[in-house]
């Protein structure tokens, strides 16, 4: 077996030297090197910003969505859309370990794994695309994907559906990083409350900013809101459009008396809410960043703008044990789990 | 007086409802609101990433750059550069305070003050460009500017020079925030060392690691390594293409007893360069972003995609003090008072 290297860059096509993920074009012949644990995909979750972009670009047609993937794949060896540079995770079966990852890993020929490394850099063949799923960003494939050395996966557990598991795998990195950085009695204001990293997260905020915090979820428009109300996860819900900065910000205030939040969480998957997400955070608060519609110069800028003094933080995919602490949240909150096996799980027809 | 809103949403043309920075056009119309200050400027210092982004377009023709300028600030009201979406500061002296800030605000008609808030927010007329510095990103204009209520300003200090004054406080916010995130002992790494703000972050990032810590700063070539040895500031150079992120981790491990760091800070003005700031550092470390070339997809996923738990921090142009902070720098270190008057001042033929 040929020799790889511990982040793919032998893989890389273009440019030389650069790493899977920044390039343009990685290789996805599927003769694995030494390092590499091939896998027989079954479905892809496209990332929600990708997926939103590639709805619109084809009007809403699933043949010209279709067309699109298979494009992007053709060209570039891995699903990442050219516009958002997002790409999503995959579910499939191992076909095969690397000789020299064979004894370094948990996981044998077989097991159904979840990659909880972005799409954007995994190497992937798509032989033929049997459905999509609009309303879950799924795509069902016959194909062939590679999991470097440094690629993170987890093993679908037992205790639950695949896809329960994937569609939560999926937002792992949220609600663990807001596990770390919510502290007891601060006051949280979520954008995109009603989506799907916004309920981990409300959920997730709430448990840990206890009785004396206060948790404010977003939301869009009236029905929405009332789903939201109804799950009890937040403290006060407000009904407000994202675009307008001034408005979130004066929503947030009449619920929380005239007092700005200590910490924004923007779940949101559209761009131009780095305002928004600013604005309602006092000197010194925190803001995080989980949308991967997010423009850092906009981020940057738009604080000194304002001259907010905010700390602001761009969501990592990853965090230490994030694939256990989103599955947890399931596994602890019915209302949760309840909603995600209803929303975000394919039907069975 | 019209009556202005707080964040200068009176002035927004397009779209709507939008703060000034992400608004594609407002208005510069001179005719100032009551809460905003008129200023006539003197000079513009452009965003290096932005400057860098004209001057390539332009072939480097100052002409060209001219009329570049001149383009941008008649349809948008403003210097926001349409591909880099970044900004800069200006100089210039008081001419008119509304009445509604006259008595809360320190200052007074005929003050010297830099603009502290971006340019991409600034509503601006430039009625002549008189000449174009392109080492130090300056532009000379005849023109005026306005203030709004929330922007940040300072006056300049009487113990320097103006043009040295406003080179410290364009950078102001990295250097302030490396103060509140360096901790004694930590290791850093600084990328993009032997530049403006790369400086001025070693500087400060040796003085707060201490003894027990170690600040190793990137540099290009050999020519500016030697410079960067000879200011004292950084306990290891190193010298390495910030575009290969396996090289930049292992010439760090090698001056680092092959560990790697607490800290990346990222000073560059380049883009992707995002997974050379990440590999170098621990999991559980944190990466600075000062960059305005930084791509929030990049960093996200990338970090994702080599399984690094580190936080990044999206650099915020404000910091509390940040302007003192900065000018504070200069007055304690006459290295770097002296590489600053050597480097980013306007020579007098």
């Amino acid at each position: 077996m040929k020799k790889g290297n511990k982040y793919g860059t032998h893989r890389v096509i273009e440019p030389r030297g650069t790493l899977p993920q920044p390039a343009v074009k990685i290789s996805n012949d599927m003769d694995i090197f030494d390092n590499e644990i091939l896998i027989d995909v079954d479905y892809l979750n496209i990332d929600s910003a990708s997926f939103t972009q590639l709805k619109e670009e084809a009007k809403g047609d699933i043949e010209m969505i279709k067309v699109k993937i298979m494009e992007i794949v053709n060209e570039k060896g891995k699903m990442q859309n050219p516009v958002t540079g997002s790409g999503g995770m995959l579910i499939g079966n191992v076909e095969k370990i690397g000789d020299s990852v064979k004894n370094r890993v948990n996981l044998n020929e077989g097991d159904k794994i979840a990659t909880l490394v972005s799409l954007s850099l995994t190497p992937l063949r798509i032989d033929k695309i049997l459905d999509i799923k609009p309303d879950i960003d799924r795509v069902e494939i016959e194909g062939k994907a590679i999991l470097f050395e440094s690629g993170i996966f987890a093993k679908l557990p037992v205790d639950m559906e695949d896809t329960l598991a994937l569609a939560a795998l999926d937002v792992a990195g949220a609600p663990a990083q807001v596990k770390q950085l919510v502290k007891s009695g601060n006051t949280i204001l979520i954008l995109g409350a009603t989506g799907k990293s916004g309920l981990m997260c409300s959920y997730v905020a709430k448990k840990f900013v206890g009785k004396k915090g206060k948790v404010i979820g977003q939301a869009r428009n009236e029905t929405r809101a009332e789903f939201l109300r109804s799950t009890k996860f937040c403290d006060e819900v407000i009904i407000v459009d994202v675009l307008k900065p001034v408005e979130v910000l004066e929503e947030t205030l009449k619920v929380n008396n005239g007092q700005e939040v200590d910490i924004t969480i923007n779940c949101l998957s559209i761009p131009n809410t780095e305002m928004s997400s600013i604005l309602p955070v006092r000197d010194g608060g925190l803001v995080y960043f989980f949308s991967m519609a997010t423009s850092f110069t906009k981020a940057a800028l738009g604080a000194e703008g304002v001259g907010k003094d905010v700390t602001m933080i761009i969501g990592n995919g990853y965090t230490k044990n994030h694939d256990q602490i989103a599955l947890d949240v399931l596994r602890e909150s019915k209302i949760l789990r309840k909603i995600f096996e209803e929303k975000y799980i394919k039907k069975e027809l």
